[in-house]
């Protein structure tokens, strides 16, 4: 981990170029030309329908069973599967999983809850297909990993089985933006102000409460979750929402697990291949992720072959 | 994990034998009897002197170079190298690494700092010896997890080279005792009331302020600390000082990661061989240490030899 590749990232990222005052769609094409990172080889790519939403399958030369749903980021206004699919394909490939990015709606056309509604109609949708609940985990960047959280609350509520893990990089999980790093990582931020991440919040919420548990799920009772994965990087205006979402989580008697790396900036896991912790932590995620499918594959087998079988 | 193992460790702890005001002498006696586990065959344990303190070193059979500098728990009044060397020798043998458990001074005899001026002279003493400081880690349950924690700030304060990581069990860094879980985890807590930890304060700070960063590490300046990982369970008032300490680490641009077991108790990692998750916590504290050892070790190299050297 170079502090050349550190620096380097964070000049990209404070000089990347500014609209003054850009249309949505303006704002929508800038985030995909920023997020986009190339496709690897080894990788096919496709377009597919999960619960009636575009969805993108991305499927690894090398995956084994099971399944990795992904929620992009984008401030639940911004980003597509394909946008981040660089990002998803890298956790596809490392996990040996085959993904389904979903193309959940964005505000302001469509406000909360519809991209949670997306969420929970995407994952009870490939439970219906068959795909094991011990063999499915969900990841998500950004307000993406909120969404993860929110769905898995909602799936709970919703009587479903959780799925067998989950990965969040960066996750947007206070849309109160109650962190102290809202006011402390101002200057350490090279992505975000906190006026540009409050431009976020009233175009998703349309007037409605920002604490809502499945708007905020930092504030969601938690119990009954799968081992979480957490990720940020410390130079983020959101390291609270992470380090707070695992102090709930924890409380909230859900195995889990937070990683900080100092000196890199949101979701730094889209540098994979310029940034050495990017690569590191997309590797650590998905050990975390395979790990997770071979023990709910391991928990199915009966009780005679299993000497773990019966555990809880 | 099974339930029903949790479940012996809880009622183990809840039926643990209650001396009605007992002795200084004898609550010493009980620490040690509750805490003592079986030694391995493969590791050799020898008394030794360390910065003029008594200590052990425990050396398996199949040690690699590096050190293990091990600070026991028992809240600065309770405990030993001896009482804890069971978990020690866990920790040496599944890391490959020669151990060496400082005897620091108790209160109420030698109230703060002198645990403090005792890891720091133990840790300088080890540097002294030609022990490399990316050879060398620490580790540390309970009061000794907040005794590594301020022995790595006083390291850095007294201008000393940081190790290469460091390992805390059940860390009790806040002696203001303002962490929530105080409150939330009374009754999921089989071991401790919020009195009963009251209790160790008065004698350890005879006085001085509890919120002195070496006193409560949790409210120090952490810049420039080494690669933690910290370790908690659900089940303890201590809950937050774990959660806390992560935080404050990441926010001063510390490599930490929290792990948090559910319904686990206070250094559940000595349940060992009992207890499914203590061992499980055991191999994941042991694979981070002599990761980090390996790290520094590489990161020693001349330049021609390391693809990695004058990285910072």
């Amino acid at each position: 981990m170079t502090r050349q590749q550190r620096e380097a990232v964070d000049a990209l990222l404070r000089n990347a170029p500014v609209h003054p005052n850009p249309t949505l769609a303006e704002q929508r094409a800038g985030f995909t030309l920023a997020l986009s990172r190339p496709l690897p080889d080894d990788v096919a790519v496709d377009e597919t329908v999960l619960a009636g939403r575009p969805a993108l399958d991305l499927t690894p030369a090398a995956a084994g069973r099971g399944r990795l749903l992904h929620f992009h980021g984008g401030g639940y206004i911004l980003g597509s599967p394909g946008a981040l699919a660089g990002l998803t394909a890298q956790l596809a490939r490392r996990a040996g999983l085959r993904a389904t990015s979903l193309d959940y709606r964005l505000a302001p056309e469509h406000p909360f809850p519809a991209a949670v509604d997306d969420g929970l109609a995407a994952y009870r949708a490939l439970l219906e297909a068959g795909v094991r609940p011990e063999e499915l985990v969900l990841a998500g960047d950004s307000a993406g990993g909120g969404l993860v959280i929110a769905t898995l609350v909602a799936a709970r509520d919703a009587g479903l089985p959780q799925p067998a893990g989950a990965v969040v990089f960066s996750p947007w999980v206070d849309l109160t933006l109650g962190g102290e790093s809202m006011h402390t990582k101002k200057d350490a931020d090279p992505i975000f102000t906190p006026e540009a991440i409050r431009a976020y919040v009233a175009p998703y919420l349309a007037g409605q409460d920002p604490a809502h548990p499945l708007a905020s799920p930092v504030l969601a009772d938690l119990r009954g979750l799968p081992p979480l994965l957490v990720q940020a990087g410390s130079n983020e205006l959101l390291l609270d929402d992470a380090v707070r979402l695992a102090g709930r989580a924890a409380a909230d008697e859900v195995d889990v697990t937070l990683r900080v790396w100092p000196q890199v900036p949101h979701v730094f896991q889209v540098h994979f291949g310029r940034l050495d912790e990017a690569d590191e932590a997309l590797d650590e995620a998905a050990r975390f992720l395979s790990a997770r499918v071979r023990a709910g594959r391991k928990a199915d087998r009966s009780p005679g072959e299993n000497p773990g079988a019966g555990r809880s």
